[in-house]
């Protein structure tokens, strides 16, 4: 199998895309081959100069790059020639099994959409999310692919979201939530209440309502939401570690025995910061397609592009795809 | 000065509401006095149980309740004598000057608006929430009066949440942020995209888009949503404390020299309890109405009762709804 890696996106690529694909190709040990997509002679150099073992890598040259900041559409129109849309193409011509980028989301998203294309019965493609809690994790989509949804997506969220969490993460019959402002059903907005009908009419393991502090609580496998309001908790939490790292910092220098303190319980905060951080879940899905789309933080850190490559490896040899095919076309029969 | 306490509302009703209120009055060393509205005969039998004083405290007899679940409009309407309407109607009437409410926020919203009404100009009021940041705080709004809103509601909460950080919090020229998913104008959904262009275009400190992660980082001093949004931001916020407790506890029995650092450290986890807790920001005004309502969490232990009601206190003296109705007319005329 082949993954080809987006080598251009992200505010640290390409030097941390290629440091994470040199470590996924010592970790994949032969399972996968990695396609670095991007700027032929820079990837090169950078490999030379760092003297990177590079037998399970290979290079696409892939001249333009779309930035961070670039209206989506515009950019994947006009850059045909830039490392998403080459990975994209890779993808569809067969060339590789899977495409991981760390670059601007909607890019991603846009690109895939023209060139993999959804899968038949699936109206828009979801990020899920893996998200920290109490009890090992909470799969949230939509992450942030659709800023205006209607209930009929959100219930084809919450299909994929238990078939992830069923295969992925081995939740039999998982929990699904579907986040809005109480319990009850009356609760919420518009989208909400619609929505709320459709999942409790279907056939998943739907538990109702759930609010913003259930998801830490992990009360639920699957939470459900519209990508604009999935991606404003996804930001939120992950402040969460810059913030009360800063209330430490703050308060070790105001109490004289809070350092030794803080020293003895380096272990601790070691596995808070693991627990918390998203470089350990490495990039999200993006469900609904005909192919596999890993999208990673922007700030990706040579360990979170390995964990997306590991995870990409995992999509493409779970099937999730034909499953969440054969379930949205016995949806439509 | 009077302020009238729902004293059935919230699950710790009415012993913390009591409690609190007893606190409040005491550190309000006569500046104002409580009114206590509930079922008579429990509240009394309370207060003189606990033999507490009650010199700055008097009962008003209400012998209905309206419980944390139920349908907000229904029970505003048939439960007339409930703690919550009867509150409101002795504002109307002149007899207290605010209204404390740790009870039903539907129903809160719904009777004060039926009882209270809102200023001229202003359509929809909003609950003005103090998020915690590195920057000492930044106001969230609306935090869950309204789940459905439209863009130009949108430009209401940021003025009066402008003026509510500028005469209470003293931020001169408070800026205001627009929470969305991408700084650039053209991200979000359709509600604020639209708000951009108002906001941009008003007399406001308008800084732009502000994302999920920039509300704890301080970056701006009034954050901008729907209620539905800033709703699930806030309980989401509020289950950090929990969510971090518990992975701190699970790590302290890990690691044998951990607990030792602990306690070494307690001053530095008290102040970050502090620094997350609701109840040391008392409650959230409820802006936009012609009287003052201040809406205290569900969970409210009798310190988050004290501090809402000298929020109370302070909003009344501080005459924020005459600004905020002066600036409604100007903006009509």
């Amino acid at each position: 199998m082949k993954i080809a890696l987006d080598s251009m996106g992200g505010d640290h690529a390409p030097e941390m895309i290629i440091d994470g694909a040199v470590e996924a190709a010592n970790e994949g040990d032969g399972r996968f081959q990695i396609v670095l997509v991007g700027k032929k002679e820079i990837l090169e150099k950078y490999i030379a100069d760092k003297r990177l073992s590079n037998g399970n890598i290979e290079i696409v040259d892939a001249p333009e790059v779309i930035g961070m900041s670039e209206s989506p559409a515009t950019a994947v129109r006009r850059k045909k020639n830039s490392s998403i849309v080459t990975a994209m193409r890779l993808q569809k011509e067969g060339a590789v099994g899977a495409v991981v980028s760390a670059g601007n989301t909607g890019a991603v998203v846009a690109s895939s959409l023209v060139s993999l294309g959804r899968l038949r019965g699936i109206s828009r493609p979801a990020i899920a999310i893996n998200l920290p809690s109490k009890t090992g994790g909470t799969i949230l989509l939509d992450g942030g692919a659709n800023s205006d949804c209607d209930a009929h997506n959100l219930l084809q969220f919450a299909f994929m979201g238990s078939i992830y969490a069923d295969n992925l993460l081995g939740r039999t019959r998982p929990r699904v939530g579907l986040l809005s402002i109480g319990e009850e059903k009356s609760k919420g907005n518009e989208l909400t209440r619609e929505a709320h009908e459709l999942l409790a009419g279907s056939e998943l393991n739907f538990v109702g309502n759930v609010e913003g502090r259930d998801i830490f609580m992990g009360e639920v496998d699957v939470v459900v939401t519209d990508g604009f309001t999935g991606n404003i908790v996804l930001k939120f939490s992950e402040s969460i570690v810059n913030y009360l790292s800063n209330l430490v910092r703050e308060g070790l220098g105001k109490y004289p025995f809070a350092k030794l303190g803080a020293a003895m319980m380096k272990p601790v905060f070691r596995d808070i910061g693991l627990a918390l951080d998203y470089a350990e879940y490495g990039g999200a899905p993006l469900l609904g397609l005909k192919g596999v789309v890993i999208i990673g933080h922007g700030g990706s850190s040579a360990r979170a592009i390995k964990n997306a490559v590991l995870a990409a490896e995992r999509i493409v040899t779970s099937n999730i795809n034909g499953i969440i095919k054969a379930k949205a076309e016995e949806e439509r029969s």
